[in-house]
């Protein structure tokens, strides 16, 4: 998830854009940075052979094939797709497509993504809040003699007191049966494990007791748990640090892809134990990895706090999910109790506790919950949007006073379904893309470089982004006709634009994007733009109100937000306003490992997020329609999108136009 | 434990005492009981034939045999100790030994047994107090619509506060799972079990649901784990009342009488295990008995508390014991968290719960406390005195405003160890006597009437204080020589008392008291008087403060009042002033499990009983040295006693004493 830190800087002639990049990334996802436009439709592995540029000063890795002279060699060309950054270097744009003279600077924005937003521990740390929700002390105890014949139990008891200020301290059966013993064995040294209540009214329980001093060897857990891949951290509680982490597909998806499905299965007899089997498969093998890697004793982890969608919350607990698909769609729970980690089927020790991230309602579940405390956004002042988009768009509004959510079904497309080419962000998926205005020919980068098979969602965003931009679509989404070039063309289903030809595809034939493509994704960006809007009128605010927006899920992670707003998925807002979370869902996981305080907030939080059902709002229905339109049939709502728009299409038209070189 | 009630009138010529006794009840009991004597020094068991009454008015049951004949039985004459009352009689003592013409009347006092406390369920409910620490409630559940899409446990736990009050209650997994089939199995019409917290500032768990309405049938157990014998009760907890009753004696007996020798098998390798494993085997005996005779399910038990003492808890939790035995005598717990019953291998549900009566100290287990619980010593004004006797004697003082305890070692005497015909209290000991003061004449009475084999504990105590009062023992317990009788003589162990002689005895010899038996009760009753003074001491005060005295165990339920203050175990006080409790450590279970305030009264009077470690106290020899004399050094501080020996002893001097029949 974090790759290596973007030290080295790029510069581009003539325009003379810089731009800092890791070492690694090649030279057409830097330009692509910079928001240069460099012809490359073979989705940058070298066949297209369109992409040369030629470094000026500096060296870079790579870039050379028999597309390119000895001679060409020499002078420092090389293939923008293949040649990878390995320190400053100063590029020339030979044939930057409509970029001559740099006057097109506007015309291919740079990406905005939208900040990372960090877990900040210092500030957690400074503030005492900084205390596990199972920790470890470390006691001297009085010896016991005629003078004070305490039972064993309470000489503990009244020693985490005295020394540590823990009071209201249970003592569970196991831990008194192993009590004399372990006091005794390094001379009445020893190290306790509590387990501290999500609230102060409740009792703290004293888990384990270890002889000697082990107080500083405390691990835990983070999982979430997606419906297709399951992250996990494994962090040392006395640092707070992540010592590592882990991602695998989770195991429940050869039997459907979507909750629903998996619901259905868990339905059958027998089903919702195979999908608690499979759940738990997937995190034990998370937890053996990570264990092996920091050679730590599975013993040594005291603590395990998950995160999933209440649906898969509902099949890891095996908790019976069929009402969570039927009307009125009623959980078992939105609250879980903390329970043994072995008692879930985890390979953990007996003691280790398992902690969940509470839901809100069927379709707004701990993922979200734990996303909503990772961002800040309970505890800030700025009335914020929160949204984590996948095939349900799970929607959050609100600030530190107040907090509403929503569940909207986007369908599939922003998940590669419903799309000719569309597929998951795997290895060959189309996921960056430019155009040149003028000669309408892509840019084309694909994941891994590898030969193009197809278009994952983020990738579809801004292709659809590009091409409206451009004037390629219109605003219902269809293609122009008579434009100037043979990549727009009528196919088996209405127009279509040829990304990349068959003889460049990894898949041996054109790759293109219909008009049921696009209409498909308006009708998904469309589903998610109006839930926004409705939920802010329902809580009797605009779009206007918003101060900040934040992404989360693995989609949000690769949103271009320029190309969000182009088209209407995201209201108009400064990318300066715009937070990434990244895994949202797993980072709320590592706060509540690391903090009560903020496990306590949880429960708080989950309680204060009042679960809107948009299918019942009467107005959803009408933003629904308003938003089938790219970007909106409101058009005044994305103003800079208009402008944007408006000034690419100029550049069409513009004497320089018969300059073009391809 | 409750015989019959006592309703026949027995009505004694010449004396015209009159005495009430429960049917079934034999004539020499029954005489003994109104303070009279009648020659019997077989045991009762009509061999001696001596003890022939006349029965005039009414009938009696049995009573016959070769030794009467015929014309003997038309007269009305029976063998007072086998025959029976079987409703209102009146009896004509024929040879009633030195009782003729009734001047004796006070020779021969009355049996004082302390009266029988009961619990008051009454009190409990208008106190509002019954609440069940396990209980039951029928929940009619709104139903899930899009207007209220609660989840399944906010539902159950909704409708919980608004139906009944109960709040904070917190739903386990394996509830959970369950929640959804069972909810909607009657049509949301549910029956829940909640295990309340001991503390307010607790949180309640929900640990059943059941379909429709069952909160009617809900059933306890109370337990009492002896060292010798355990004994349950099987509670309605609806209506308070006790269903069925069963003792067993206590598996682990075959291991050791004592706690020491059970604590000594526990330290080998898997004795610990195996002593848990014979102490939940003799109770699983004793609920499965009990639930066959209710005809219950076993699922109906939704509780179970038990009690004590602090050997017996620790063996049976598996509780290393080994520190008990060891100065400082430092338990692993006293107090012992709520577990489920099943944990504790005791067949009963996975839902049902076990609690544990906190001990005080090593050697003032969860019993004393039970039995302070149920004497109600705890919230009376009154300065009282708790005791407990049997080869350790509990003693508790105090009243609601402090409790201060301390066991002390009387040795076995009690349970007739170390007395050369002492045995435990089966079946032909020797359980009642008493002494013509003039001929020196034994009425022996024996457990269920059988052949004379020994002498237990509470006979103990009357034949010494009989034999003390008619000064056939001086205050340094040795025998007078030179009386008017053979039964006093010389002996292997010095002089010694013949009880049975060999003929009509059980074990084909004679049955005797020696001076070294009557030398170690001494030693025994010294240590628990020494105790009691030297506890009141340390808390500043005297016996003359003490104005209740509360008699526990087996051992207590026998003790003849005017006997123990006759011979300087307990201190003088008023008969009215002294509470028999009967089993007070299952009388203290059954309290917890009717009512959680009593629960969380226990855990607070536990936590105010001052534990006094005697053998450190310096003056507690001294009070021993001066305890070691018929009744005391101090004969002022039993000026009652006194005088009935100076009566009884008077008799024998007085002109009559010629009239002597035999």
């Amino acid at each position: 998830m974090n790759g290596p830190p973007p030290n080295s800087r790029v510069t581009f002639l003539p325009t003379n854009r810089q731009v800092l990049v890791a070492a690694g990334t090649t030279i057409i996802r830097a330009a692509r940075e910079a928001g240069l436009h460099i012809n490359a439709s073979c989705g940058g592995i070298g066949v297209c052979g369109k992409c040369r540029v030629r470094v000026e000063q500096g060296s870079v890795a790579g870039g050379i094939s028999e597309r390119l002279t000895p001679a060409e060699q020499e002078l420092g060309i090389r293939q923008a797709c293949t040649a990878q950054v390995s320190g400053d270097v100063t590029i020339r744009i030979e044939n930057a497509g409509g970029l001559r003279d740099g006057r097109l600077e506007s015309g291919v924005p740079e990406r905005h993504r939208a900040r990372m937003q960090a877990f900040d521990l210092g500030e957690l740390r400074e503030e005492g809040g900084f205390t596990c929700p199972v920790a470890k002390f470390y006691l001297e105890l009085p010896h016991p003699d005629q003078g004070d014949r305490q039972a064993d139990a309470g000489r503990l008891l009244r020693t985490l007191a005295e020394q540590h200020g823990e009071r209201q301290v249970m003592i569970s059966f196991a831990v008194l049966q192993q009590l004399p013993r372990i006091m005794r064995e390094d001379d009445f040294r020893v190290t306790v494990t509590l387990e501290r209540p999500v609230s102060r009214r409740f009792r703290t329980r004293l888990l384990h007791i270890q002889p000697g001093n082990r107080a500083a060897r405390n691990y835990g857990i983070a999982v979430d748990i997606g419906t297709t891949t399951i992250y996990a951290q494994l962090i040392d509680k006395q640092s707070g640090r992540v010592l590592a982490e882990r991602g695998d597909y989770n195991r429940q998806l050869s039997f459907g892809e979507d909750v629903i499905s998996r619901i259905l299965v868990a339905e059958q007899p027998g089903g919702l134990r195979l999908m608690h089997a499979l759940a738990a498969e997937s995190i034990n093998g998370l937890i053996e990895a990570m264990l092996e890697e920091e050679h730590l004793d599975r013993d040594e982890i005291t603590s395990i706090t998950l995160a999933g969608n209440t649906t898969m919350t509902h099949l890891f607990l095996e908790l019976e999910p069929r009402n969570i698909r039927r009307s009125p769609y009623v959980p078992v729970s939105t609250m879980f109790p903390p329970v043994r980690a072995a008692d879930m089927d985890l390979r953990l020790s007996d003691r280790c506790m398992a902690f969940f991230y509470p839901a809100v309602s069927s379709y707004v579940g701990g993922d979200i919950v734990a996303g909503v405390m990772s961002s800040g956004m309970y505890r800030t002042d700025k009335l914020s949007l929160f949204i984590d988009i996948g095939t349900n768009a799970e929607i959050v509004v609100g600030n530190r006073e107040w907090l509403a959510c929503a569940a909207c079904s986007a369908g599939p497309a922003f998940e590669g379904g419903g799309i000719l080419h569309g597929m998951r962000a795997g290895e060959g998926a189309i996921d960056d893309f430019s155009l040149d205005p003028v000669t309408l020919e892509p840019m084309i980068m694909t994941i891994n470089a590898r030969p193009a098979v197809g278009i994952c969602g983020s990738g579809l965003l801004i292709i659809i982004a590009a091409l409206f931009e451009c004037g390629v679509i219109d605003e219902s989404g269809r293609y122009l006709h008579g434009l100037d070039t043979d990549r727009v063309r009528p196919g088996g289903s209405g127009w279509e634009y040829v990304l990349v030809r068959a003889e460049e595809a990894g898949i041996g034939r054109d790759i293109v994007l219909t008009e049921v493509d696009i209409d498909n994704f308006i009708r998904a960006k469309g589903a998610i733009y109006a839930g926004v809007t409705t939920l802010l009128r329902e809580v009797g605010h605009a779009v206007g109100d918003l101060e900040q927006v934040i992404l989360a899920g693995a989609f949000g992670s690769f949103l271009d937000l320029d190309s969000a707003m182009t088209v209407g998925l995201l209201p108009e807002i400064e990318a300066a306003n715009c937070l990434y979370l990244g895994n949202g869902s797993l980072m709320g996981c590592r706060m509540s490992e690391l903090s009560n305080r903020i496990r306590r907030d949880v429960a708080r939080t989950a309680r204060r997020m009042t679960s809107i059902e948009l299918s019942e709002v009467p107005a959803y229905k009408d933003q629904y329609m308003a938003s089938l339109f790219l970007p909106h049939t409101d058009g005044s709502l994305f103003p800079k999108a208009a402008e944007r728009r408006r000034l690419t299409i100029d550049r069409r038209s513009a004497p320089f136009r018969s300059s073009r070189t391809r």
